[in-house]
């Protein structure tokens, strides 16, 4: 899959950019069962909230054979070779549950602010790619954009350890309303099997989810690798040390997966 | 104000009406800057969230000018006595802050649910009719309703007192998900001077406000005369004991007076 002209155009104004429809329902059927198998299993690399629901579970690449299929798929890592212009590792991989009625709110951050600090990334040459296996609607905690904040580069940030069971480094409210004067706030919604591409340094947040329907996203963090991290501060799950090229699969690849395991379960 | 016989039977289905454009701007503005001032004066009508940021504030319309115009204004107390038949009395009011970055979650609840069992209200012969101060976005905390709800009556609940500062009755998840696979959710949005009005049976509730966006609503609660309470067991400044049928004022009252106000202050 290959970003347009206007596309990287939008990218480079905004700091985001949205693309409905890349993976069928085929596809995502298959992640979102095995997300729910790795939520209910008891795992080192499972997060939970403060009431016990999954909110996140972190590297299930290298432990489940359909998101190892997908943290090699074409449509993900493709683009963002293009955009660096050189392969791409993956520093971090994790599936967000914002649970039905007990997903928590992330806070207002820059995801490059995180990887700097804790894990010594040289520069914003990482971004979240974002995969919705159930759909995202604005009343089920979507993730808010704050538009154009990326071109501020990394903005001053406290560690808040206590919000909730995540720390991460957080903007303060005066810095998050100048920012939304500038830019206002968007919340993509979309259908599963949409992609979200946003860059480190774009300021974003997602409230709690109160309502019944679960939102769950998977986020492959690809780091140029000529900017790997160069501190080990965080477990080897939450920040990878294997800078290793990742080379693309089939563009098939997770849809022969599907079907094979459908019928071996038939 | 007259509702129509469309409205009425919308109304009856889905146990909701959203009425834009009921207040003009210069009717809200005054509304607006009064509530900023009442949230940050020292009474015992203004309760707080934990993090101190205003959460309500009491019966002001019997210490502020401007609300008590409004706690008697023809287009909320009308509608009110067309549905009821009957006068209406104040049994509660409250503006409601939903304050940015700090206003927290209302959980899934009935109106009725609590003045029936706190106050001893014979029937669910009162609701809520509401008055958009801020803009309602889908982003920053709006009400959410499960249309259709209010026809199951009264639903068993439990009394949380320990979610948020305000104890309340709400309702569990298994239930919350078997009235939303019926009815769905809605979360009506609109511009400062659209009304809501909702039947006391109608489950709601919304969810915390991250954004920098403050999201005040007014709450006026009128109940039919002849069903008046029969308990005292809240404070009379949430729950009031004065049973006289509200006589509305002049139409034009709040717009003359925040006239009045302006030229007074320039």
């Amino acid at each position: 899959m290959t970003l347009t002209a206007t596309q990287l155009k939008e990218f480079d104004e905004l700091g985001y950019l949205v693309l409905p429809d890349c993976f069928a329902e085929e596809e995502i059927a298959i992640l979102r069962s095995q997300a729910e198998g790795i939520y209910d299993s008891e795992r080192e690399e499972v997060w939970r909230e403060k009431s016990g629901a999954p909110r996140t579970a972190f590297a299930a690449h290298t432990y489940n054979k359909a998101f190892g299929i997908l943290g090699r798929h074409p449509r993900l890592i493709e683009p963002l070779e293009q955009f660096f212009g050189e392969p791409v590792y993956m520093h971090q991989f994790k599936i967000n549950a914002k649970a039905a009625f007990d997903g928590e709110v992330w806070q207002w951050h820059q995801d490059y602010g995180t990887w700097k600090r804790d894990d010594g990334m040289p520069q914003a040459r990482a971004m979240n790619i974002a995969v919705f296996l159930d759909e995202v609607m604005p009343i089920n905690g979507p993730l808010m954009f704050i538009p154009k904040s990326h071109q501020h580069g990394t903005l001053e940030a406290g560690h808040d350890k206590a919000t909730t069971s995540y720390p991460l480094w957080t903007l303060d409210k005066t810095m998050v309303t100048k920012l939304v004067g500038e830019g206002g706030i968007v919340a993509p919604t979309g259908k599963p099997g949409t992609v979200l591409m946003f860059h480190g340094n774009l300021v974003h947040a997602s409230p709690p989810n109160i309502t019944p329907y679960p939102r769950k996203i998977v986020y492959l963090t690809l780091c140029a690798v000529s900017n790997h991290i160069t501190k080990f501060n965080r477990p080897e799950f939450i920040a990878h040390r294997d800078f290793t090229p990742i080379e693309a699969c089939e563009d098939d690849a997770l849809l022969q997966f599907a079907r094979k395991y459908r019928q071996a379960a038939e």
